[in-house]
């Protein structure tokens, strides 16, 4: 049985939306998994039976706190020790539910995630990642997105290492070709960080390298499944993707590539390099991006690239 | 009496996309304005025939070699002295003609830009920009958009100034809201050479600095007429767009904005912090996009940047 913990109190509109969605993603979720929800016990149960849906298909553990934007991320799990935040990651290391995921603070959820859950020995720098759609269908994934803004070109390679393992689990590839993000094709093009990188990153040899990518493209997967970037550059095209998406809304412009650029259909954002499954959701998610999240959740928790990078970093 | 020249040899069309937009040019340019062209004479005055032009609307340098994009840069000017490049940034430095277009090698456009017309005194490093297409009409302006990829933060401060003379020019406005692209707003956001330039960009009072911008608001002018940054990023940003303007097209989507996102509107791209008017163009130009080109570097000789820069660096 797979444990996928969910704050029910995160999100900008939590608890209605979060529950909302976890009542969605407990429809189409594995027989094998089962949906822990971390909050209000009464309110909850209120959502739920709302939605017309008995609780005894849930797990509820009930948390008295609520981390707000207004609180300090790095104080938040000393000072609202029965958050539903804290709650939850205090579940997560012990082994009590397999992957944790929130709509909420995404600094609380940093925190959790360095501090309660802590980087795989040997990882350097723990990344955030994104999967992408691709023109044509399928999906690419971009790492780092913005948890490591200054990074050195050591960090980018491991990051070919830890999207490696994360594409293998949730886009099923036996050996994702994986780029850097460039302002050129050729090798000898970039900055000092891409330069040194793409060295490194050529010759570690534990993951299938095919050289640098343009943001032209990104989207294309022409080049690569996975794309390796510091963590300024990946969360400046995501946004700027995110702009894009917005201006073709805003005028009407609709294909499948638009609809799927829509966050409410990428779930959440997975910390990858930490020593279980963290998925931190979009601060207004839907119910729909958090049953989106749910099922990210539970992919990624069965991709296992926690216990797959220990075995390598060992 | 303004002299605007053209390298007629540089593109991947040239001569003929090169002279047939120089005739387009010649059309709309202003009756103060006359077009120079560099490049084989014979070969000149043929097209213009083709195109039943004669050919004393134009003033023809005559030369010899081309540059092509086997030759290294940094030796091309000695090795081909008699290169429509090479002779154009010679009449450019005498002050023959007051700007120099070329769709040709842009390494050598670069060399004719740092070492025959050289940096205005003062200016850390050049930069090269983009005017891009705002979503509701309009335009704003990016640097550096891939010359200068490794950036010190006063290098960013400058681009300020330097971004801002320059929409003063050719966006015709008065005080042109100048931000910084990072990944937040709030002021503490960013990586350290981000958070550096903040600091010296809100301190320096010489330019209308009204914070950061993240790339999903660069397209909207919400907030920004000048959006300043590395060329390592700016160069992506641009790319990124690009290969969404390609996905749009491919599709059949279409509007205005996508439209104007076409690179043969854009014109070409001016190098900034130098002491005249030089403008690299997309190498694979089409007579529309040399047009585009041409008009723009007239725009450029009459916001008169080096001049106005020069006056302040002094």
């Amino acid at each position: 049985m797979l444990r996928i913990g969910v704050d029910a109190m995160g999100g900008d509109y939590a608890p209605e939306a979060a529950v909302k969605g976890a009542v969605m993603a407990a429809r189409e979720i594995g027989s094998e998994s089962r949906i822990v929800l971390f909050g209000d016990k009464e309110r909850i149960e209120a959502i739920l039976a709302g939605e017309g849906v008995g609780s005894e298909g849930f797990d509820i553990v009930p948390t008295t706190e609520v981390i707000t934007m207004s609180d300090h991320p790095a104080q938040t799990f000393i000072k609202k020790p029965d958050s539903s935040i804290a709650v939850g990651f205090g579940w997560l290391k012990a082994g009590k539910i397999d992957g944790f995921a929130s709509a909420g603070s995404t600094g609380a959820m940093l925190v959790g995630s360095m501090y309660t859950v802590k980087p795989i020995e040997g990882v350097i720098r723990p990344a955030i990642s994104s999967v992408i759609p691709l023109v044509g269908g399928g999906s690419a994934i971009v790492l780092d997105v913005g948890l490591n803004v200054d990074c050195k070109p050591e960090v980018l390679c491991q990051y070919g290492i830890i999207g490696s393992i994360y594409a293998q689990g949730v886009l099923g590839l036996e050996s994702p070709r994986v780029a850097l993000l460039n302002i050129g094709e050729e090798k000898e093009k970039g900055n000092q960080l891409t330069k040194a990188a793409y060295e490194m990153m050529s010759e570690c040899g534990m993951f299938n390298f095919v050289g640098n990518i343009e943001a032209k493209y990104l989207f294309t997967g022409q080049i690569a499944d996975v794309v390796v970037c510091d963590g300024f550059i990946g969360n400046t095209v995501l946004k700027e993707a995110e702009g894009f998406y917005e201006a073709a809304s805003k005028a009407g412009l609709c294909n499948e590539f638009i609809r799927r650029m829509n966050y409410e259909y990428v779930g959440g954002t997975p910390v990858l390099g930490i020593d279980s499954t963290v998925i931190i959701g979009h601060g207004c998610s839907t119910p729909l991006a958090i049953k989106n999240m749910i099922l990210q959740t539970e992919r990624t928790v069965k991709a296992d690239v926690g216990n797959k990078l220990k075995a390598i970093f060992k």
